[in-house]
């Protein structure tokens, strides 16, 4: 049996690019986006820009909570006929919608976070943060499925960006 | 105003290594734990074991919710006084006392998976699954507190371990 518990927003996400409406499907991961802290936790923050990154918990209010496990469906990349199950992907509809970022983070101005990289809606309601820790977070070589290699490279294709935090360094001594 | 929302557990962590109890504060990571998914959502992990690595969320049911801020607090390197608030270390007493682990996925067989590096009591309630993405996940270079850092110093001098997991790629193609 499932056991039940309950999390509280401790913050709102605010994206200057998120047109509103179902029509866009994607952010462009390098617009700067504003995390705006509640109030009553501002003291929490303290130390949190010793972090160039941080580990953001969401919560996808705007996707369905998933009931059912369904069945495992054709992986993205059509050339390949992996069955994929929903943990397996990144989808929003999961038991929890719950989603993971790790953005840089740009500047803190009190109780205001601004980030790069959070790929989640105007409004969100925010659940944690975290300062990104290499030794829990970084798992370098860490290998993935073929056809999440395969749906990355055709994404690329499509869009050129010059955002790869995935690769890059960051600059030293902040 | 906080909004609250409804979170389940999906499986349950099963560790060998705890005494139970309050006197083990931390686990050795390297011993290997077991995930338990429910069965109703073991179509889910489909395709989960091409990753090597896992990204877990799971509750953090014996700790007590957060709820007040509280003040910052000197760094836990005492020859450091910064001032930390809690959302800058990964104590469990948050608002949300959610946990985060990277472990490697060592095996899965049906719904149980073999993980290596979860650092989380007996009987944890697991509250997602996703499989590493290092397009997601992997920030090298992230910059931590001086603190942070002289705390690992110390912690690798009164324990070593081959457990690296940050520093180390795993074998190519399994």
């Amino acid at each position: 049996m499932s056991r039940w518990f309950r999390v509280q927003s401790i913050g709102t996400l605010h994206r200057p690019d998120d047109p509103g409406g179902e029509a866009s499907s994607f952010f462009d991961p390098a617009i700067a986006a504003e995390i705006e802290i509640d109030a009553r936790w501002e003291p929490g923050l303290a130390g949190i820009e010793h972090y160039s990154h941080l580990v953001v918990l969401f919560y996808l209010d705007r996707a369905s909570r998933r009931r059912k496990a369904g069945q495992p469906r054709a992986a993205e990349d059509h050339n390949d006929l992996s069955l994929v199950g929903f943990f397996s992907t990144r989808t929003p509809r999961r038991p929890n919608p719950i989603g993971i970022a790790c953005p840089r983070l740009l500047n803190r101005d009190g109780r205001l976070l601004t980030v790069q990289g959070i790929d989640a809606w105007d409004q969100t309601p925010i659940l944690d943060i975290k300062g990104y820790s290499p030794r829990d977070e970084l798992r370098p070589g860490a290998a993935v499925p073929a056809w999440l290699t395969s749906l990355w490279e055709r994404h690329d294709s499509e869009r050129s960006s010059d955002y790869r935090p995935w690769e890059r360094s960051v600059p030293q001594a902040e």
